[in-house]
């Protein structure tokens, strides 16, 4: 099952590869797409404290479901 | 100490303040200079090892000592 979170901070392909390899790294196999435009990051197979984890640690902006 | 790594892949400040950032989580007083420009990245507190580790989960290339 997926969820839509709103993440901030991401201004380009750059960030938005990072935001999906941190969420990568806290669960190897969760699946990542973002929407820059629309600041949205939505993810399956990861829980959101293990999402939130990895955009914290990022240092991108997370501010829980879109 | 600090060593400067040559990391590649950063095409903003916000890709910077990621590495920086994921720098940081992995050695919370690590102190964290970033060129953009050169593509450098200066650490103080941290280990190669740990920089490698941060810089690979955030989705940066990691290409050693500049």
């Amino acid at each position: 099952m997926s969820a839509t979170y709103r993440v901030t901070g991401m201004t380009c392909g750059g960030c938005a590869r990072s935001v999906e390899s941190a969420i990568k790294a806290v669960s190897a196999d969760a699946k990542v797409v973002i929407d820059l435009g629309k600041a949205a990051v939505t993810v399956d197979g990861a829980t959101e404290a293990q999402v939130k984890q990895a955009v914290d640690e990022a240092g991108f902006g997370f501010e829980g479901k879109a």
